[in-house]
């Protein structure tokens, strides 16, 4: 597995693979993987000849009060599980080749980013948007594959890709999760035993408004409701926002239709988490 | 000469040059081509394979109360002007294809497009960084060509690319201008008579200017006073700004340095013209 740490040095990569007629894969992480990222990993290999993986903790996308200096990192545990998972190339760039002196330039998706996690987090998804577009810049990959556990995000990148005619195709992968139903996530780390235990309330809710719609429920504020009930009963868990939207715009639907999603972010002591489930009418 | 209107096949075709270890060019233009325009075909001939013109008037750049809907259109001529000029590739997207059904994305390059024409255009470079990207992205080219009498343009996407780590190389085609030493302009054709006669204040004044220069002059206020009132003495010419920056940043500048532009704007009659020069200290 080769290294880059520069823009240029990755870019002349890449394009030497395309010289080659050759299908590159990208999986953008920020690091401390779990085997969520190496189902992404996974797909990317089974999409394309040769796959990339990049690890960048990007400063942008964290809010003043957020966790960018205690975000777990492990280079080397890292380095491993990509190598084992047969990982081409890793770009992982310094602070330095990210943001130069004078940087000035973001993107911005609006409507897709302007409820959910962008409320709480309103700088979040222009960080986001940004730094995938200079690892889109940098890789130059014909596929890039995002987790779903980061609905939100993988449907900005879409809708960035579509509106800047990108032509990159982008892949969604199904949230992997712990044995007991908690989405696997570098964050839950940070979580105490009792927190750990707590969490399962969210993964638990979602499940319930899945058998809810598959009982013929469809009514959103009934679906969400049956969440803030579960989450309720566990009292360190504190639920910032549930809510039934369409799967490609972000936008709130009244009723389960043919591509809605169920998400939902929480604090679970200082922690916060985020869950989501697509559902399906019956 | 190939026409595209859309940015997948566009793709394709640099795709397939890209893959024959072929150089590409790119012009962008809004059409209405003049020798300005096919200087800089030149240049791109001179350092690209193959090369590629765009034209797309784009509605994102044009303020409310602006000239989109009369802005002059001349696809015939501009066809045969671009054969005989020896493009390769024309670029022409359909407005649909390139502002779709939930269109959102934008992208913002700040300090640079904050003062001269971003004051008076306040949406205009947002429009100009946003559909450039989009070309960017369908024409994948190796060099893309800017005319320097948008030198403001010029910088912000200078700025742009290297931010966003497109790995684009930039180059500025100098100012054409026509015998009188008016700057070619599309907009040149809105001019009366008398308008087109005032409107040579504009570069008589960037010649005082360079000439002061030459003699010892660096200090900016004295600069621009001298473009004043050279401008005043033409009553059918209204100076929007004349301001002596750094070249790269766009910010002001108290005296003439290593990589100093003097820019202007005015109003001639109901027409918006700019110009520009380098400044050299003597």
């Amino acid at each position: 597995m080769i290294t880059f740490d520069h823009p240029a040095d990755m870019r002349n990569w890449s394009d030497d693979a395309h010289r080659q007629g050759k299908r590159v894969g990208l999986v953008p992480t920020m690091g401390y993987l779990h085997q969520g990222h190496l189902s992404l990993v996974e797909i990317a290999r089974r999409r394309a000849d040769l796959t990339v993986a990049s690890i960048f903790v990007n400063p942008m996308q964290f809010g003043p009060a957020e966790d960018l200096e205690r975000y777990p990192r492990d280079e080397a545990g890292d380095r491993a599980k990509l190598e084992a998972a047969g990982v081409d190339a890793l770009y992982m760039p310094t602070g330095a080749n990210m943001y130069g002196p004078g940087y000035q330039t973001t993107i911005s998706v609006a409507e897709v980013t302007s409820g959910l996690c962008g409320e709480a987090r309103p700088i979040h998804f222009q960080g986001v948007s940004t730094v995938v577009a200079k690892l889109f810049n940098a890789v130059r990959p014909d596929v890039a594959v995002f987790g779903e556990k980061d609905y939100q995000q993988l449907a900005t990148i879409r809708r960035m890709v579509r509106d800047l005619d990108w032509g990159i195709e982008i892949v969604g992968g199904p949230i992997v999760r712990e044995p007991d139903g908690l989405a696997m996530s570098s964050r839950n780390v940070y979580l105490s035993p009792a927190e750990r235990e707590a969490a399962l309330a969210l993964s638990r809710s979602l499940e319930q408004a899945r058998c809810a719609c598959r009982s013929g429920e469809v009514d959103s504020d009934v679906i969400v409701e049956r969440v803030r009930s579960v989450v309720a009963t566990e009292p360190l868990v504190q639920l910032e926002y549930a809510a039934v939207v369409d799967a490609e715009s972000m936008q709130p639907v009244d009723r389960v239709g043919a591509n809605t999603l169920l998400a939902l972010a929480a604090q679970v002591g200082t922690t916060r988490l985020i869950d989501n489930t697509l559902l399906a009418a019956a």
